[in-house]
This record gives C-alpha cells, sequence and structure tokens, in this order.
C-alpha cells in the first residue's frame, strides 16, 4: 500500500468537507431573513474541520426567492440554492473544493482545484 | 400550568416523529435502486421512537424518476418526494401524523388526526 | 374523524419544530469559537416556520467543552449538548415545546407546556 | 491551474463520500433491531453516487447496545458507533475511503488508501 501524497490528501480532505456540508444542511428551513445567519453557520462550522484555511459559502437569492414563493413564505435549503468553495492546506499543498449547481447537468457538482 | 391531556401528548409526539424523519433524511442520495431500502430505514428508525405503532413511508416513483433525470442518475431526497403516516399511542389515544407536499400550497404540509 | 382543537394543534406543531431542529443539526461541526454562530441559525432556521414566536437554542459550553477534548478540538453537535424551547401560537393558544438532555434518563427529552 | 490527476480526483470523490455519508445519518434514532436496515439503506444511498464501486457500512452492536440503555431502549446514532468504507474507481485507479472512531484521538477519523 503507497501513501497518499500531500496533494492527494489535499483533495481527500476538500472532498470530505464539501459532502459534509451539503449533507448536514440540505433540509434547513431558510428564508431571506435567515439566510446570512445560515451561510455564516455552515461557514464557521466548516472551519472547525481539520486543514480548513478558508470557507466561502453563498445560498442564491433569486432560487431561494423562487422556492419561497409558497403558503408559508420559507423553503428548505436545497442543492439548487447553495454554492460553497473551501481552502484545503495540508503540508504546504493548497487545493479548494467547489460546489455549485449545474444546470444543464441537473446536479450539485463538487470539484477541486489546485491554484 | 396545566398539563396536556393524552390528546395533546398524542399530537406532539406525533409531530416531533414527522420533523425528525424529515429533517433526518431529506438530501439522502436516493434512485430507483436505493428507494426501497431507504424507506424502510425511515420506516424503522421512526419505529425506534416513543409511543409510535406504525409507520409508512412512501418515496413517490413519478418525482424520483423525474429528479433523477439528471448527469448521474439519482437524486437528494427532497421534500415534494416524501409521503408519511406516522400512528402514535399516548395512554389509550391514538393518532395519525401525516406528511405529504401539497402541489398548490408548494409546501410539505403536516398534520394530525384523531381517529 | 374529529378536528383536532387550537391546543392540540399547538402541541403537534411544537413537537415538529423540536423534532426538527434536533434531526437538521445533531452532527454539526461545533466549537467555542462556532457555538454562537450555530445557535443563532438554529433559532432563525426554527423562526421561518409556521407558528412560531419565538425560539431559545442554547448549546451548553460545559458538555461542548468535554467533547472538543480531542485530537482536532472541536466535536459533533450531539443530543448532550443541545437545548432549545420554542414556543408557538395557535389560534390564541400559546404553548413551548422544550428539549433537554436528561441524564438520568440518558436521553433528550422532548416535552410541551401550556402557560 | 492545474488539472487534478486520477489518484488526487480518486482521493477527492473519497472524502466527499464520506462526509456525505456522516453528515447526513448521524443522528438517525437506531437500535438492534433497525441497525441492519439503517446500515443498508447507508449502503444503498452512497451506491448512487459517482464512481463508487462497493461501499462495507458497520455500526458497531457493542456501542449502540451500550448507548441504548436510557429509558427509551434506543440511540440517536453517534460517531463512535460508524465505520465505513468506500471503494471508489476513478480513470482505472482505485481507492479506499475509510472512516473509523479513533479512541485514543477521540475523533470519527477518515483517511484514503491506495491499493
Amino acid at each position: 500500500m503507497d501513501e497518499p501524497t500531500p496533494r492527494e490528501m489535499c483533495a481527500f480532505e476538500a472532498g470530505i468537507k464539501l459532502g459534509a456540508l451539503f449533507h448536514q444542511f440540505i433540509g434547513t428551513p431558510v428564508s431571506n431573513a435567515s439566510k446570512a445567519s445560515l451561510e455564516e453557520a455552515i461557514r464557521s462550522a466548516v472551519m472547525n474541520q481539520p486543514y480548513v484555511k478558508r470557507v466561502d459559502v453563498r445560498i442564491k437569492p433569486e432560487v431561494l426567492e423562487r422556492a419561497s414563493k409558497n403558503a408559508f413564505g420559507y423553503a428548505s435549503l436545497t442543492p439548487e440554492m447553495l454554492e460553497a468553495s473551501v481552502w484545503i492546506e495540508y503540508r504546504g499543498v493548497t487545493c479548494r473544493g467547489r460546489l455549485a449547481y449545474v444546470e444543464d447537468k441537473r446536479y450539485p457538482l463538487m470539484w477541486v482545484e489546485f491554484e
């Protein structure tokens, strides 16, 4: 068995964080009024995890607004609403895990970039 | 402070179970292939909870199929897909908590029935 | 089938909110640094839901501190850490759903009070 | 920006799956009676995700039993209970993401192995 390289570990750790944030928070009740506090809580939660240098989270206001046009004026957080970037630093290697809903795949894609 | 009646307690317990199952499982990766095992796991999980006599769970196949038409052939469990009934018995009182997505409210409605 | 009374509906709605907040957020990475933002996000999320008048959430600092004494300095949110009160108003009736971990039952108990 | 290698992608995808399964299912009501159906549902859910070849999931019976010794005879799924392996195949590269609670770190560790 051969050891993962720092780049492989960086990618692995980035994947963990994206999988975690998606599956922890999808389904959370959210509205224009609570959007900022949810974004901040996701950011702060992921910042706790190992090797995380920075986290950006964005709940897309136009998708949220459309989803909130129902009898009760709020929605459950959906994959379509959520965008995130997580910067990982592992033994001198930095990478950025990204999550964004890709319309033409109809899928919340996750990918990793080395900068 | 006055004590809740058995009917009030029954309704309260039904509410807990519906809130729990919705927020625990929304977001789970699901497909035609895994639908039955997810329904069974939800049912069995809720059966553990106090005062539960019976649980019915249904992931709507037509909604799942539509949502799975994407680049990867599966979806995250959404409020639109999920229907459930939870029967509670509390000190001789029985009630049924229900969850169903109501199209004209665009909302996963929960309600309680005494039979 | 007879209609639930406003008190029964109040209890039902309180139950939904407690089940929801518990199962949405248990497992979230949390530390002293992120505790306040998570409490605020839970509060704001539940405030979106129907008939909610007020929400108090508290992550118990002594339980969190103990759980965070590990190799990475944070914990996953556990039932032992979480206390919450949700005030519901339904057609003039007010009730308070409560969640607290009860040591001698070793269980996160939920109950409802009419005031 | 340089492209991730297949090995880096394999590690990234393994990370996603482990983060996902942990944060989706922690908190689920579980007992001896429902353990097998929850393991099967986790397995089937993760099998849906891209590049997954095989999934092993184990809820540790001795930890579950200890946690279930409470007033209601079941527990919420905790990090201490859960062990999982996810085999990923990405463009001819195979790796295995692993999750296990490590007692002396008091932490649910995730790691990746290339075989």
